[in-house]
C-alpha cells in the first residue's frame, strides 16, 4: 500500500535501464588521469572568463535572423499585442535609465533577495530588493542568432541596439561572422543603438560600470565589431587570429572617444583606464597603459571637450559639481573596478555614487536623457562561482537602482532594470525558513549522509570530491567570504545559463515590459515610451 | 597586457585561499564508503518522491506569519500598489481557469520551448509555449512559512487558499504543526480556499490533475490537513507516526467527498481511485482499494449526486454529454496518471481533454466557474531527473491551456497560468543555436575535455563518475527516452529548488498578475478578478 504506486510501475522501465546503464562501467570509455586542483585552478588566472575563439566559431543560426529587419519587425509586433491591452498611460518618458544586472539570474535575484533579509538578521525570504517592487515585470528571452545560451555581447546588441546577433559580437547584424573586421565596417551591418537615438533627439547620455568602458555591455551602447575582445588596439593583435590589423580595424576605446555616439557621451564612470593609454606612460593604478599605438585617447578626449573632466578616485568623482561642467570621465581601476567586498573605499566610488553622479550630469538636459548603468561584477562573482560576491554586487546594484527611484520623477522617467543572461546557479533542495542563504543547506543530504550546500553550480571549479568520487563534508569550509561553491562539472570558469531573466520596469509606459519578451525588443519599448528612435512610439501612434 | 588584470589581482586571494583549501586533502574527514548506483537507486521505488516526516519536523518560522491576516494583509497591500497603476480594464472575471504546471521551473519552461521547436525541426528557441503568448507576466515567491524551498502543499495553500503555511500542510495556517490532526480541525486555524469563494458567489466549480484527486495540488482547493500524505484512511495509519487515528482524524479523500467545498464540484478528473476504494474491492485497472475503514467512496458520492457520472477511461469521458450529467468523476488510474509518453492512448485521457470536458461542465452555470487544472507530472519528470518527460509533460500542459484559450471568452474568462516551487534544472555552457534541448552540449567541454549534458540538475540519481571521480563521456546514452540526467548531488530522488516561478496572465484585471508577488496573492488576485471572497474586489471598490 504504498504511496506512489502507479508512478513506480510507469516509471520502472525508466529506472530500470538506466540503472543497467550507469552500473555497466565497461561502457565507461577514454578514462582520463585525475586533474588536480591546483593544476585547473592555477589556469583560470591565465584565462579570459570565457574563451572567445571558441565560442565565435563554428555555429550556424536562421537565415532570416541575419536581416537587422526581421528583429525589428518582431519587436514592432510585439508591443503591436501589448498596445491591444487597455491601458490610460499616456506619459511620455522624458529620461530612460536602463539598469544591467550582467549574469543576474532569476535565481542569483532569489538568493540575493534572502541574503539582503539576513544581512538585516531576519529570515530574508521575505526580503525585497528595490526593483522587485517595481510595478512591472517581464521575462526576456535571451537566446542570440547562433547561441542557444548568449554572452554578454550579443546581448548587449540585443537590449540596446534592438536585434539579435552572433555570440561575441557588437553592434553589427548576424550577417557578419566572427573575426571579420571589414564586414563589421560595412554599413549595411552596422546597428544604431538606442543611445544614438537619444542623441538624435537632443537628448544627453552616458555609460556607468563597475567593469571597464569598454566591456561587452556598456558597449553594446556604442561599439560596431565582430569581437568584444577588441577593446584596444593590442587586443586586435592579440585575439585577432592574424587576421586583424589595427591600422585598419578601430578597437572600442577608440570607437567610445572617437565616433557616434560614443563620442557625445555626457558621462562615462567605469573601469578599463588601460584601455586608453599608451604602453609608454603609467596610469594613476601603476599601471602601464595596453595601447601599441602610441595613442592617449583621454586627452585626445579632453581636446575634444574643453570643459570636461577626469576623475581617478572617489574623492575627484564626489567632488565635481555636475552643474559646472560639460562632459565626465571616471576611470577608476586599470581594469575590471573591484568587488565591493574587496574595494578600497576611498579609491573607488560605489555603483551608487557613480549612479548619482551620472544622473546629476545628464539631468541637466531640459530635454532629458538615456542612460545605461551596469552592475557588472555580479557575473564575476557567479563566474567565480562565489555567491558570496555575485550576491553582494547584486545588493550594491539595487542600491543604485534605489539611489536612481529617489532622485527622479516617476511621471517622467522610465527605469528599466534587467539582465542579459542567466548562470545555473540553483538554491537546491529543501532548507527550512532562514536557514544562511551562503552556507549548507541544513535539512538534506545525499544518500552517504553528507550535507550540501544550498547555492550549488552547475559547472566550475571545484566538485569537492574525495579520491573515491565522494562529495565531502563542507562544514568547515562553507560560509567563509573565499569559499568557491561547489559545480558538477569541472570547467576552467562558471558558464552562463539559457533560462530567461527577468524585467522589472516603472514609470511612463511601464506596463510594456510584462510579458514573455524577446530581449531585442526592450530597447524599442523604451524608445517607444521615449519618444525616439524610428519606430513607432507614444508620440506618433496616439491620435 | 592579459585582459583581466583587474580582476586577477582582485581575485587573488579568493583562488590562492580556495585553491590551498581544495588541496588539502587532511582536512577531508568521515571519508564514507561508495555507494554504487544499484543500492541507491533501487531505494527510490520504495521511497515517496519527497520524506514528509523528514520535512516536517524540525522547522520554525517567524510569529505573525502563523496569523492568516498577515497574509490577507500582504495581499492587500500588493493589490492596492497595483491598483495605483493607470487602467482602463473593468472587465469582471464571470469565469476563473488556474492551471498549474507543477515544478515547472523557469528553466522548465524555457526548455520545453525550445524542445516544442525542434520538434517541429526548427533550432527551437525560436518558438512558444501557448501561455508565454498571454500579455502580462509576474514572478511568483515560493517560500514557505517554515520552509526557504518550499513543497507542493504549502505553495497549493499559497495560491488557493491565499495563505503561506508549513511545508507539507494543506488548508491550514502555519500556527498547527506536521501531523497535529486535531489542530487542524480547529475552527482557528482552518482556511478557506477561492473554490469555495466561488462556490459561496453561485459558481461552479471543479479540479483537473495528471496526478491523484487527493495530490497536494489539488487538495489545497478542498482540504485542510497538516500531512497531505493523509489521502487514505490507510496513510494516516502508515504516515501518523502513530499520533493520528483514522476514526478521528479525516483523510483528505473522505474530505473532498463529504465536505464543503469538495463535495459540491461539478466535475474533478484524474487519478487515485484506490484513495476512494476499500481494499475489499478491485478497481477497473485490478488492484485493489486502499482503505481500510470499508467505506466505498465513490459510492458514497453517487448517492449524494443521482445525476452524477463516474468515468474510468477515455472513452467514457469523451462520450459524456455535459449537458445531460450534473457532475462528473472521471478516475483513469489506481494512482497518479502515466507520463504522456507511456500512457495507452486509448485509456487515459489527455490533460488537454480532461480539460475540455471540465470546461464543458462548468461552463453550464450561468453565474460563471472556478477550475483548476494541474500538469502534475511535470514535477515527476524533472524529480526523476528526465527532462524527456518533464518537457513532454510541459508540452501536454500547454496544449491543455491552448485549448482553454481556445473555449472560452477572453472578456470575461481569467486565465492564470503558474508553477508551485522550481526545480535546479539549469540549461548550462554556452552551445550553439538549436543544439538539441536533450542532448550533449556540443561546445563545451569540462576541463579533461569531456562533453557534458545542456541539462544539469544540482540534486539526482546519476551522476555519471568513473572510478576516478571523472566524469564520462555520455554520447553513447544521452538522448534516449529513458536517459536521466546528470546531476552533481546524489540523492535518492530530485529535489526541488528555490527561485521563482513565472505568472502569465490573459483576460479580465489580468495587468494584476505582473509584478514580483508573493504567491499568496495570487487567489486574491483571482477574487479581486472575480468579484469574489470576503476582501476587495472589482466591484466592491469601483465608485
Amino acid at each position: 500500500m504504498t504511496r506512489f504506486v502507479g508512478i513506480i510501475v510507469v516509471l520502472s522501465a525508466l529506472v530500470a535501464v538506466s540503472l543497467a546503464a550507469s552500473l555497466d562501467m565497461s561502457e565507461i570509455h577514454n578514462q582520463r588521469q585525475f586533474v588536480g586542483g591546483s593544476e585547473t585552478v592555477s589556469k583560470t588566472r591565465e584565462s579570459n572568463l570565457i574563451d572567445p575563439n571558441a565560442m565565435g566559431k563554428g555555429k550556424t543560426g536562421p537565415e532570416e535572423e541575419k536581416n537587422a529587419q526581421f528583429w525589428y519587425d518582431l519587436a514592432h509586433e510585439e508591443i503591436a499585442r501589448k498596445l491591444e491591452q487597455p491601458q490610460v498611460d499616456k506619459r511620455k518618458a522624458k529620461n530612460i535609465i536602463m539598469f544591467l544586472g550582467d549574469g543576474m539570474s532569476l535565481s542569483t535575484v532569489a538568493a540575493a533577495r534572502i541574503h539582503k533579509g539576513q544581512l538585516k538578521g531576519n529570515p530574508g525570504e521575505e526580503d525585497s530588493l528595490s526593483f522587485e517592487k517595481f510595478p512591472y515585470t517581464g521575462l526576456s528571452r535571451t537566446y542570440c542568432s547562433n547561441a542557444q545560451v548568449p554572452d554578454s555581447a550579443c546581448t548587449a546588441t540585443a537590449y540596446l541596439c534592438g536585434v539579435k546577433t552572433n555570440i561575441v559580437a557588437l553592434g553589427v547584424t548576424a550577417a557578419v561572422n566572427f573575426n571579420n573586421c571589414s564586414g563589421s565596417e560595412d554599413p549595411a551591418n552596422r546597428l544604431t543603438s538606442i543611445a544614438e537615438w537619444a542623441q538624435n533627439a537632443g537628448k544627453s547620455t552616458g555609460i556607468v560600470t563597475t567593469t571597464t568602458l569598454t566591456h561587452a555591455s556598456p558597449s553594446g551602447a556604442y561599439a560596431k565589431t565582430t569581437n568584444r575582445f577588441f577593446e584596444s588596439d593590442t587586443d586586435i593583435v592579440t585575439y585577432g587570429e592574424g587576421q586583424n590589423d589595427p591600422a585598419t580595424c578601430t578597437d572600442i576605446a577608440t570607437q567610445l572617444i572617437t565616433q557616434t555616439p560614443g563620442k557625445n557621451f555626457d558621462v562615462m564612470l567605469g573601469g578599463g583606464i588601460g584601455k586608453f593609454l599608451p604602453n609608454t606612460i603609467t596610469d594613476p593604478f601603476n599601471k602601464k597603459g595596453e595601447r601599441s599605438d602610441g595613442v592617449n585617447l583621454l586627452s585626445r578626449w579632453q581636446g575634444m571637450h574643453p570643459g570636461g573632466v577626469l576623475a581617478y578616485n572617489r574623492d575627484q568623482l564626489l567632488s565635481v559639481n555636475a552643474s559646472k561642467i560639460t562632459n565626465l570621465i571616471g576611470t577608476f581601476r586599470s581594469g575590471v573596478m573591484s568587488f565591493h567586498k574587496m574595494a578600497d573605499a576611498k579609491e573607488e566610488p560605489t555603483l551608487k555614487e557613480m549612479t548619482r553622479k551620472a544622473i546629476e550630469m545628464v539631468s541637466k538636459n531640459p530635454s532629458g536623457y538615456f542612460l545605461f548603468v551596469e552592475g557588472g561584477l555580479i557575473d564575476y562573482g557567479n563566474h567565480y562561482n562565489s555567491p558570496t560576491y555575485s550576491l553582494d554586487e547584486t545588493l550594491q546594484f539595487e542600491e543604485a537602482i534605489q539611489e536612481a527611484v529617489g532622485m527622479t520623477n516617476p511621471e517622467e522617467t522610465l527605469i528599466v532594470v534587467t539582465s542579459d543572461h542567466a548562470h545555473p546557479l540553483t538554491i537546491s533542495g529543501y532548507p527550512g525558513r532562514g536557514t544562511p542563504i551562503l552556507g549548507l543547506n541544513q535539512d538534506d543530504t545525499d544518500v552517504n549522509g553528507v550535507k550540501y550546500a544550498t547555492l550549488n553550480y552547475a559547472v566550475g571549479l571545484e566538485q569537492y570530491l574525495d579520491e573515491n568520487g565522494q562529495r565531502y563534508d563542507l562544514s568547515d569550509k562553507i560560509g567563509k567570504e573565499d569559499f568557491i561553491h561547489p559545480s558538477y562539472i569541472r570547467g576552467v570558469i562558471g558558464v552562463h545559463a539559457g533560462d530567461d531573466v527577468g524585467v522589472f520596469a516603472t514609470g511612463p509606459q511601464s506596463h510594456l515590459f510584462s510579458g514573455v519578451v524577446q530581449q531585442s525588443t526592450i530597447p524599442h519599448m523604451m524608445a517607444y515610451a521615449g519618444c525616439i528612435g524610428d519606430g513607432p512610439t507614444l508620440c506618433n501612434t496616439q491620435e
